[in-house]
């Protein structure tokens, strides 16, 4: 990993997968709205996309604590406290949203 | 509202609308990790999508038990029981998610 | 059910059961913390706590919806959509929290 | 911090009087479905209880990284490399709950 890539680099391919696979989900609701159906199928299908999003960022989180955070590029001690001040609000809103 | 229609069928050009904004979110996305963007950047967008998802699942919740659950089609005690023991655990999903 | 009485009455003696164990379960955290526990430990009791709390409120919001929406109390389609209204607030404040 | 202290040692006073209160709104609750409060009131107090219990965990979180992952203690590269595995899970079982 250089210093300018992000710590997601080695899974870069595997992510953009899983998320054109969640962009392929989206559609799939788009078109149950358009069959018209039933509340309570389309509230499912949401739950499954949320889910799916959700376990792209707990990867890209641990990507980010081992390479950004404790990685040779973490950048010394000044540098490190910022990152994880920045890495616990990133958590905050993920535990909050 | 046809005993037919889901409960949202009033809204349903206002769901289409939002879950295409959705849909650009997701390739906003997959634009991000091409351009290889900064974990925390990636993070905060998809915390942005959960809860555009979040909302649109609210407002389902809202439009369901308005019309399916209270509303004229809810056809009877015993159909009324059922759906409320499906919406109470699509809520549950939601909640849990 | 007297229009004066909450939707939980009928589960309020195992409401209060699961209170009290609730309860317990905090204690139990401070004594995690009193001896200095891993701090992994207590995140996961922490977990544990929130879980219970939201099975009660699931569980009470279906009283809810049952006795209070749905039961002959309900008092009229204006107090319905009062009501309603009231309660989805409070689903989207559980779903967010 | 002592290699045998957990990652909050330095904030441990300060958690256990945010335990303590967390305790008291966990009575307070008993208090409400005692009196037969309605159900949305106790609902919307126990959403107030589980954003506590959320903002502790936080908190503990963020004394964790910084103590425990990125601290003295870490104790090399492969012990850092389980802690982190470690923390990563805690931190999936914080969004999921």
């Amino acid at each position: 990993m250089k210093a300018s890539e992000p710590g997601y680099i080695e899974d870069k391919a595997a992510l953009q997968h899983r998320l054109r696979r969640i962009e392929g989900q989206v559609r799939g609701l788009q078109r149950l709205v358009e069959e018209e159906a039933y509340c309570i199928a389309v509230l499912t299908q949401i739950t499954a996309v949320t889910r799916a999003l959700q376990a792209v960022a707990l990867e890209l989180l641990d990507d980010h604590l081992s390479n950004c955070l404790l990685g040779p590029e973490a950048g010394g001690e000044q540098g490190t406290k910022a990152k994880l001040a920045e890495a616990t609000a990133a958590i905050a809103r993920l535990v909050r949203s």
